[in-house]
């Protein structure tokens, strides 16, 4: 077995630090960082929905995710200054956007948008995945401010189970959890799962653009995500103890 | 158990119909019909590569994905006159060429690269497997273009493994394969597998926007998408016999 | 006299052959081959119209065409890659729109917008006339749905005449019809005409950017491209006996 | 037979003035007036050629087209803000742009390309034709910079012919000469044609949209169009007398 | 101290004229000449407001700005082909806007918006000046048709005060007042101020790329600017005589 | 005297906080927070110059600013998604960057760019002027790191005097030091002031949209910037103390 960076077992998760409403004009906001990777997740919410939703009676939440042209190294180039947003930035908003709303009661909700926004101060590998760990408590915590202002019900579940994402990469033949950006490198096959709560799956994206893989790796990759998923939960859940 | 459209059974596929060499100006190309689903695929050769492979040695294959307007019901807006190309589309063209790339020996096609594009003539669900199961059609029919042509040596095996691709639904719990789109509109989640000739996964996305899925459903998906892949695969053969 | 491509006399058109209805989600479509040139032409139709006719009672008839990427050779770039619609894009489907919008009855088809899309499968010259020629029989197939739906006067002549068009080129001194790409890459002159059935003009555009010609080339260039209009019209009646 | 505006005959052009050298940086330049319309054309050479042109040793002429908001009633949007080009913009500068290539010799040329932007400062009507009238002035004071400067050889005859245009309506059956905006409103076919000094069509563009015309309106048209494309060429040759 | 083109004092304007009325479809415009720096400005009237004075019973006044690609040496790239507008420009435009809206009575407009726009048609220095000069006299104009056709009332003084711009540099060590293109490409400080009629500061905006400066000089600056906006007012009030 | 938001004094600074070297990528960055306004600075350096400076041996800096959307209250749209950068970003963004320049030896610094991105994560008024103080010390950070990795003479001055920037307002007559946004919205005037060490003008921007400024005015709002540029500055050279 090959040693990982800072000497991590397999299925260890990187240092996670939460710093809960890091944004003051939000109705919910964190800076998460995960090992050298830092997200701001910030909620806002509208009271209105998209034409599709008009009148239903249910509520939307989406998401957007952008990197900050210094969080990568060489640093990027502003997707304002391209006068379009990239393939890989709409590919993981709209993930990020599916995996939110599966767990929220958007009748419950009402006709009321959220907007998540994630941004990317600093990037190490993993950038989606924090996204939507991160976006998960900043919705939660855009929630409660909906419910301490009266805007919904303060006793209803909107949150239907708690939601967090982590990557698994297959690294010289052995699958390895919450990859940083020097392991993913060298990854084989990567593979991005959001869980819930109770375990579940919610998405599931698996790439092998180097060499494809077998049944039994695919096996490997889901517990070891489904382990680091439950140590992402346990954090979340100190930030959000009696309110989902 | 509730009856499928056109009475298929719940692992069977809809008809194939593969329209070889559609298209006089490109390299490789097929019309490929599944079901109501039809796709043109097209492989065309550039003697050139992206910068990053200058020099390196190495080919590339890189794919297009569109929908004409009158594809789909209500009548689509054309991504040009929008001025930008959708997530959607970003999303399913990254796919496609991640998927095409697993199965090329880039060393053996030497610094050349091909382009399918994938234009969908009439949208009935599944565009996005039909597309890859198509585009390897081209892009295997676009490398015997070289080695007749003597631009590749003829004896090289450039193509790895055989690659289709299809999808499952979850529908009222039970697994169905190859949903069209009446199908599709229904299923609880959509599972889009991709596969090689020797039953290894390339590429699989999971989405429950719906409802989380178990790890048991997940096991009814992998079995029946890969019984679909074998039968795609049967068919590939026909038009391919000795050529990979 | 030169011998043209395939021994075509110098006022015979190429082989047409008219798929109707080829489009299912579409109110009227055909996929129209003149030589190797290849249209697919889709009507839809929408209940509103452009705001300068709000209110008028009168409906519009609009088009957009399209070239796929590997409809040429060497393949062209998308559109929606470039993020704008080309010069000749805008000229084409300007060109398609008037020509159309020259033989409805507005007045009969009321509030409505017919938008007919050409799709160029695969060009070899003459794509925009054989455009006009194929829109004009899906823009028919669409009133006829119009019709038979109840959502027009069954009895009404929506159609005030038929449409086709056609190109003239003069070649070593002689007009030429209908050529091909190869004939026209020679072509000193470039005429395309747009006539009724009652051999009357809707729109004529010659071009000459090697030789300006003189009145008696112009009067030639009409003539042969009224008898290809004739022809072409003779073809259409086989789809539309008694329609319009 | 009906009374124009301003009591014009039928065959009588609106009155033109031209104003010489209005914009000092180019290398030649025009403010035409034709009635109210105005245009400011102005010629630029760069010493480069596109890229088809490459190392061929022949020249290139492009044009563009634009109108400044506060030329039309009600005020135009600019296209800057609308961030694209429209259609009817890109008709006419390629319309130019043909136009003025067929007059000039590219080969004495050389590999330089020459621009020339005509801005529309007042539109009353015609304001393509003026355009063209006016960018040949500009073209060919540019050239006659090039000689005085010994870019190109001062005897050589780069210009091979005078080029103006205008255009002829059908009103209430008879054809006008240069139509102004009020009569260009009410017109049932208009045609604008670009003729060369020695009488030779250039190009010609005839459009029907309220009523398809028969040959002999055509003969017509072009009749009147001849006398009006001569007086125009009397005027440039006030100010281009041993020039061409 | 060093002579200056022309032969001009430090605190000297270069030669104005003015062209009232020059584009007929506006409701107030000028073409206005500053040395070699020609602009024409129109401001048209639309009877609505932007959306954040809707209802307020105020009004607006907004402005656009433009360069002809002729306009400088070397020729400029059109805005519209870049598909977007400049950072140069928006700031300029953004400045006339804020200029001209700190002089009109908004309250006595009532819900109107005055658009100017002030197109470059030649630049030889101080545009964006000349631009603010030009566009009040527009305004003013557009106000007096108001007046006129009796949409505001004639005797409502919508003119809070008059309005002009200009420049001053500074060149080895002294402030010399609106400098021509030659001039302004040595300046070491530029500063442009716009002034109102009785002395006050609307806009100021000084940059020091080559040398900061010092408060002193900053005095200096002020002095000779106020004089020559003394000076272009009074060339003003020649066509204003009784109208504000 | 009114009363300030904090009880501050109309001539002091909020807090100013400064986190060095906040994003691990970039060759030097800060996180400069001013009361409730928080940007993250960050330079980095290519070895390239744009165009008009090849060949010359001098080097460039330029600065993009931008917002991230949950900044401010309501959450704005990212330039991105609108597919364009506005006009105030532009206007801010030339300003950085031209203020960094005006105290760079660029002859010194070689045929380098510095790039320094300004990211605002929270606004509360004064998110340029923050930008600037920020993005000096990314700047001198960068430089440092420059002169360690002996890219640049270790002992060269490249950097000619210190640099930071402030804003001015007028509030019921009278002139207060750096407005947070509440103030902001009530100002009559808004001057930000670019200032060196030395206590010299390098950019100076008043606007009077309310109401024009007397001298008098102006002359007060320039003793207050200095002294609050002066604060500015010492607390700079902590970060810096013999660096520059």
């Amino acid at each position: 077995m090959k040693m990982r960076t800072n000497g991590r077992a397999k299925d260890q998760l990187r240092k996670v630090i939460i710093h809960p409403n890091y944004i003051k004009h939000a109705a919910g906001s964190v800076l998460i960082e995960i090992g050298d990777t830092r997200v701001i997740c910030a909620a806002n919410v509208e009271n209105k929905v998209p034409p599709f939703l008009a009148n239903s009676g249910k509520g939307w939440v989406t998401a957007e995710y952008s990197m900050l042209p210094s969080a990568t190294n060489p640093r990027g180039v502003r997707e304002a200054t391209r006068g379009r947003i990239g393939g890989r930035t709409h590919e993981i908003q709209r993930l990020i956007g599916r995996s939110l709303r599966s767990v929220v009661d958007m009748e419950k909700l009402g006709e009321k948008t959220i907007s998540v926004d994630c941004d990317v101060i600093q990037a190490d590998g993993g950038t989606r995945t924090a996204s939507i760990t991160g976006a998960f408590l900043a919705l939660a915590f855009s929630i409660n401010s909906l419910k301490k202002s009266g805007a919904v019900d303060g006793k209803a579940r909107l949150i239907k189970d708690h939601l967090a994402a982590t990557s698994v990469g297959l690294i010289n033949g052995e699958a390895w959890l919450d990859l940083d950006y020097s392991e993913d490198s060298k990854a084989e096959v990567d593979l991005n799962v959001v869980m819930t709560g109770s375990g579940k799956f919610v998405e599931i994206q698996g790439t092998a653009e180097k060499e494809p893989f077998s049944l039994e790796d695919m096996r490997d990759f889901l517990d070891i995500a489904a382990k680091g998923i439950r140590d992402l939960i346990e954090i979340q859940k100190e930030f959000l103890r009696n309110d989902i």
